[in-house]
């Protein structure tokens, strides 16, 4: 299908369920999107970080487009991370997923070496002229370590070489300025602006956001979708008083022991549990080399989704 | 052919000559091999930083190996880079790496997702258990941005995971302290510590490294053959003038102005340019999205090529 | 005066005028505070980041105080920043600002030095037992290189030794967290959370923000304490469009060429100029070591003054 | 007496002894003085970094200087620490430091707020223009969080700003790029180029320091001795002995537990540990809002002091 300009609501994140081999669980990938898309998201976003793609080989990358593109069957947009280095190597990811029907792509800045504004200006105008389909720009400093500048995107918006923007930086006062700045220019028009910072997203919609790409709404799509329709509405108060519900579940993404392995692997392994125990996918396990959580951590996921009323 | 513990001398992390149109130029990479062994040096290292392995497609990487090792013919050893971001596909790159020939494999520390040390650890254990040739660290903090603990790589060592540690972060103080933990450890033997410090090869061999891995050998092979040499020779003062000769022609690594290139661009932009006018390659280009250096900027690679006598 | 529990509304970061020669410009420091009490501000913040605090010597810190605290006489709290390396040196400060009348002082993590979250922690309770005035916590991370953490914050608010935050930190998840925290738990009453990031105030009054400590309101006081009255008077597209007018205001601090000053240097540059282009003050001049804006940048000062109607 | 030119030998940053109450402990900081006298060192600097210049109040750090510079009396050269964030309050303790005595400044780059090279250099041409003793710059990017770069550090040594460089960086590569220069440059005579590398003092002098400022001289002042003797007599063998010896003996900087106190606290109390062992000092307290070491801690500083032969 094509992108709508700008796509609007909520596109969630869509983790990758794995089985306990380390292989893509196709069937609970399958109940996973058929959970999302009950929940009434508006799009999906496969091959992010929340989905590990950053662990994911070539072939389980391929397979999880296929999987959820198959699925979908164009009832909604499917965005496909393509998380790579440099250049060439997001292009062959590019022609991958979408010859497996990816809708649009999402693309970090160059990471690995250094960079500067200018090659990465570069980089977005040579990945968009060899992809079909539209680009949209992944601002996540913590992985690739350098901030996306609301200009450089600006001026790319403005080019046509950009179609959104999922910004992950958690800087809103940033975010603004690309909001602000894509509606004030004469040259930009159906730009995207999307927050991935799941713990404001009424505040990222009340500065004019068009729509969140929040990782917590794997466990609970239909609060996130709740949260979009009461901001809409202009329903502020029980906008915040969902988003505050919201953000108390996110909580479970510090239910691993720093002593022993990282936040992202806590907060990945906390939302894979969650979804375990819910009942979606088969299997909670992370890939590797991420430590999993232990059995205690898992109980207190638990009490995490009892105290949100969703077990 | 099995790999020497330790690994000694100079071994230059090989560029990749490319043609106008980016595609690996396999005569000019065969030229540069050429080179190399002439010069003297002790093994490669293919698919490294300098190899700009973060910028070539995983086919052209698969080429890079097949040709190296294809002309060297085990005369000397070949190490491949597997520059990747987590496990599983850091083992995808191995296993194309090893059935192009290379002997051993160098492996950084993951990137792009955040790392706990556990979580390090548990990924060169993974990758050593899925390697049929000996893994070697690769310290990068500038590309991985994150440091690996000197207690750490002894402890992998002692395990039998790592045969060797490739050292680029520039910490001298850090690196004594692998040399001195691994020869004084009863579990350990023949494990390589290598340098990427090309400014400080006479220190780091007078701490105890076992060998060096310097970008700019590419450039000038003999000079840093003839610096391992006088090193070994214990004739300090000689070592001494050769490494500051190296160190001056380094400098070509800032000819690119940094309001237009990264820092990286810049050096790896120098280096090939020296090697195309040195006539060993047929194309200085690098890959996208880096600046290319302009007429100008080359022109002052020239210069350093002719202070230090190699134009 | 006691310090308002919990402080709310507008309380400016107040600039330190200069004389050519650097010394505190006295009459207009005296015409500053006139200026933003006419303004209707609600509190001011004496020898903060944006006071330039970190570039005066300890007599002229004591003289801003003692300047400021003179005029107000008590009509609005006064809060004085301690900014300093260590504890012991920030009580030195916090006598002085305390017998210059100060109402409550503001206090970062330690810096210089790296420091653990229990020695943060450590710092603040040692501060709050020599401080005879409330302690407002800065949470600072440009300046001081760590972040305090939310749940220290939320502690030492329960234990009584926190009056506040000032969160300059620009993370408004995070700052969501203390707002949040603060509320629930049973033992904190009173606490004043204020955020600093000046281009976001409608979203983090909307969160639950106390107050507002924006370094531009120095330059139009009337639109931040007009942002602030709409804000809480729910008429959220006005106050939306009064701070995106700020917003296209603040675009004042990058006036300053990156070739050659800091980010700082220009942003203070620029709300001095634009002071001194309003007939508030005498002299634009900042402290040393920081470069001047050029006569073209201070131009670029004037042309965003006037875009909104302040020339 | 007036500052060799260039400085040679061992410096140590003499350690601040504090009563249990923290003030500081006269009688103690002479024994010390005298310890490292008879130690054979070249030179003291008092208010580094090792010091805990950062938490001592400007009335303490003006009777250390008293109470070094009466004891030595001209014997060796003292050179102070006038640690602080800009100008104008470094000139203060600039002021402070030479009535007391000292016989040259140590200069941090400005800290706290952000800084561009030319503002860097402008701090240090005002520091130089208002001091009446040599400015030595002081490279410590671990506490001000930028890195003087060598080009800066040279153009400064070649107008007379700079009579030398204390380099705390860590990186030998970048130490070694002065050296060099300064030896180059037809315009630079006797400026001192200082390491405060304590693990890699034989490679700092290979590549051509003129001495060192190790910390853990303070513990073993004639251990450094012996390993700078040792260097400039050429004895390599013994020279990369002593320093292992030493490098062995700096593991008690890691004593304290990573979970409880900060990197530096442990390192510091470790150092006044040891000097209350050996009976040089009466009391081993650091400052506040440092973290003690517990007895089990300072039992493990026990034996490294009993391996190294020095209990």
């Amino acid at each position: 299908m094509t992108l709508p300009a700008p796509l609007t609501g909520v596109v969630p994140p869509v983790c990758t369920p794995l089985t306990p081999d380390r292989e893509v669980d196709v069937p609970s990938l399958l109940r996973l999107v058929d959970h999302l898309v009950a929940g009434g998201v508006h799009g999906l976003f496969v091959l992010g970080t929340t989905s590990e793609a950053a662990f994911l080989t070539d072939a389980q990358r391929r397979l999880v487009v296929e999987t959820v593109t198959g699925r979908v069957e164009g009832r909604l947009p499917v965005l496909a991370g393509v998380i790579d280095m440099t250049t060439a190597r997001v292009l062959d990811h590019v022609r991958a997923v979408t010859a497996a029907g990816a809708d649009a792509v999402v693309v970090t800045a160059p990471f690995y070496t250094s960079t500067h504004p200018r090659e990465i200006a570069r980089h977005y105008r040579l990945v968009a002229a060899g992809s079909p389909v539209p680009v949209i720009a992944y601002d996540l400093p913590s992985g690739v370590h350098t901030k996306l500048p609301a200009d450089v995107v600006l001026d790319l918006a403005a080019e046509g070489v950009l179609a959104g923007l999922k910004d992950s930086s958690g800087d809103l006062a940033g975010f603004r300025t690309v909001v602000s700045g894509a509606r004030a220019h004469p040259g930009i028009s159906g730009f995207s602006v999307l927050t991935g910072s799941e713990l404001i997203i009424d505040a990222a919609l009340a500065v004019g956001a068009d729509g969140a790409v929040p990782g917590l709404a794997n466990v609970d799509p239909e609060g996130y979708v709740r949260l979009d329709r009461l901001c809409r509405a202009g329903d502020l108060d029980a906008a915040r008083a969902e988003q505050e519900r919201l953000c108390a579940l996110f909580g479970m993404v510090s239910v691993g022991d720093p002593a022993r392995m990282g936040a992202s692997s806590s907060a990945l392994g906390a939302f894979k549990a969650a979804l375990h125990l819910r009942g979606v996918i088969d299997c909670p396990v992370t890939a590797e080399p991420q430590v999993p959580l232990s059995a205690a951590e898992v109980e207190r996921v638990a009490a995490f989704l009892a105290a949100a009323g969703l077990l």
